[in-house]
């Protein structure tokens, strides 16, 4: 039944539209389905036993701070112990620079509100992470998407853009093993870009849940470290990462480092969304951190998936017909695959699921559209069993894909 | 330091400002200060033992759900028993009628996203809950505000916005025992605002955080529960309610129940804002609503709350000069003080926080501005002996205003 006043709705809410992309995951619940689809963590890492005895003792030692109203910025230890994990790759900051979010969905809101009016213009990788956009959509922007190569977004094009005399809000990046892609930006590029938005004044907006999710060399130091490197302290980056990988998602505990001037605007966006971040959720958080137990569970988070990837890698090898590439991250939760350019992956997808498997078609990762023969395929939360039957269910279903 | 790129805030984002009431609460926290001024509920009555007792519980039994990402509408469990706790008000509803928020401030957000546009009309209470015009702002609504008498809304008023051809996106209400006023809306004037809404086809936000601190009498039928009679179901009504003033403001959990349509599109909205409210609170909240604990609790709440209304009207007879009047909430958590025309509680307030009391003026509280003579006196948070020692405190403030 409709309701009466249906014209009521705002020009946004009649315009707003289910994903396709939310579909899919729907079917990715079904019994039997094999997921390559979602990011999802692995609950087989999730620290279940810490995170009790870290609840436990927060309600006994810390009430008020987890049951209480709290500040909207953030439980302030929480803060204090980011200023210290910050440091150590290179980004100096001061608690004042930081806001705890209600994870980084909540981050990529906040920076919509704060920098794009209807028709600015946003510059972004192309593919990018597809729920940004569902972020970004409410506040109508322009998308000018720019091309990506094995290192990262491609400057020059990005150059070319600024030099053109466009003004972006902003440029928004996954720098390190991209979602959708898994590709990293370079060290080189990413100084290079620093210099780019100092010399022509343009926010960069790093979004960086995976960086800490490296299986071979260190963590690459963040956009927003080299900022701080070089003009003394983080001026240029809006600097977004999360606890959901490292922790657990449904804590629903993130953070952003900013400019001070920036956190107090976010201070005051935040005061009318909700107010402030679950508080038990903080101060587990804290506990976890304080403690060192989030250091030294972070190599069995990379090893598990680590492992995972390598099974992904070695199904594609051992059953991909030719004519089917991918690339091989060095860390995160994804693979990136290029079928022939005449399959449509929309349309191997609903083969897919008729034999349990489900993976995201690229399209929905391309703000402006994109070519439709592109596939993400994830391998943080199935096991290396599942993985290796799935990607040979895949595998049968590309071979009968023109039968 | 300035940003160099503080011209790419959007419009938003730059007019942004902080709210004069903020500024109070920072006060309120200053050592030895006794404030009257928030809203922030007792922490004796925060269920410390059983949020832990349900906390491993949820860990223990319900990990995926406590800690995997989860759906946007909420935890199914805490959906359903929700439904079970509208039937109780008379309001049928099923679980797709259901969405869960991370607080009521969210929901706010949520309403303003979806039905306010530039320049749309809001109807609201006049004096009314100030937090939701933060909510409202970045929408950029224009309000209409209603006089309110001792039976809440000025049914009268409504009715002539309406039939001059003026369509409101929403009237917005504090149902039972508002902030600030503590004044409910009388059950006569409820049957007549669901008429109004069904004739003009305006929805109704009733926000009904207080209707369960209830001191003397029953609980009153939700507006919403009065629509669900006369139409068969929820069909004028987005009704939004909390478990922060029941179990704790910290969870952050709150709930919306509307006619399905809407609630589809709350869901599409907040993909974009946030994905979900925090597993572990959704089952923690559940754990103590499934085993009965809430309704066991509720009369503890009330109880103490009581005490504290009894010991806030006590001494404000005891204490007030003449000429200074306040009403008699019979639920909730607020008091509303009415002093002589000529004094400026603004300025009573400063003079207040010198002797270690603060409250909140009223005039934060009309949306397009109004009397400079009225005060909100909060009684939930400090003890009986506090409220006690703040308003003789506040009294002498008064008595030495002219002086």
């Amino acid at each position: 039944m409709s309701i009466p006043w249906a014209d009521r709705y705002s020009v946004g809410g009649r315009e707003m539209k289910g994903s396709s992309l939310r579909a899919i995951f729907s079917q990715s619940r079904k019994p039997g389905m094999i997921s390559l689809a979602g990011g999802t963590p692995a609950p087989e890492v999730f620290p279940v036993e810490e995170i009790a005895a870290a609840s436990e003792h927060a309600l006994t030692h810390h009430t008020i701070d987890a049951l209480q109203y709290g500040p909207t910025e953030g439980y302030t230890p929480l803060k204090e112990y980011l200023v210290t994990r910050m440091a150590r790759y290179g980004m100096p900051c001061t608690p004042n620079q930081i806001h705890i979010t209600a994870g980084s969905q909540q981050g990529s809101d906040l920076v919509g509100r704060l920098f794009i009016d209807p028709g600015s213009v946003v510059a972004i990788e192309d593919p990018t992470y597809a729920s940004v956009l569902t972020s970004f959509a409410p506040y109508q922007p322009k998308y000018v998407p720019l091309p990506m190569d094995e290192n990262g977004v491609r400057i020059d094009a990005l150059e070319q853009l600024l030099k053109s005399g466009v003004r972006p809000a902003f440029f928004y990046t996954v720098s390190s093993f991209q979602n959708p892609t898994g590709v990293s930006i370079s060290i080189e590029r990413r100084r290079q870009l620093v210099e780019m938005a100092a010399r022509y004044a343009m926010p960069i907006v790093e979004d960086d849940p995976y960086g800490e999710l490296v299986f071979e060399g260190e963590v690459m130091p963040p956009i927003a470290a080299i900022d701080a490197q070089m003009h003394g302290s983080v001026q240029h980056v809006i600097y977004m990462s999360t606890f959901s990988k490292l922790l657990s998602p449904g804590l629903r505990v993130a953070w952003i480092v900013a400019p001070q001037e920036v956190v107090d605007k976010l201070i005051l966006a935040r005061q009318g969304m909700d107010l402030h971040t679950t508080g038990l959720s903080q101060v587990i958080a804290h506990e976890l951190c304080a403690d060192g137990f989030v250091d030294r569970h972070i190599p069995r988070i990379r090893e598990t998936y680590r492992a995972r990837r390598d099974a992904m890698l070695e199904a594609l090898a051992q059953y991909m017909p030719s004519g089917i590439h991918w690339n091989k991250p060095r860390g995160g939760m994804f693979v990136w695959m290029t079928l022939p350019p005449e399959m449509d992956s929309t349309k191997l997808v609903a083969a897919a699921i008729q034999k349990n498997v489900v993976f995201m078609p690229g399209i929905g990762f391309y703000a402006n559209g994109g070519p439709l023969n592109t596939a993400r395929l994830s391998f943080a939360n199935p096991t290396p069993d599942a993985i290796r039957n799935g990607v040979q269910r895949l595998a049968e279903t590309i071979r009968e894909y023109h039968a």
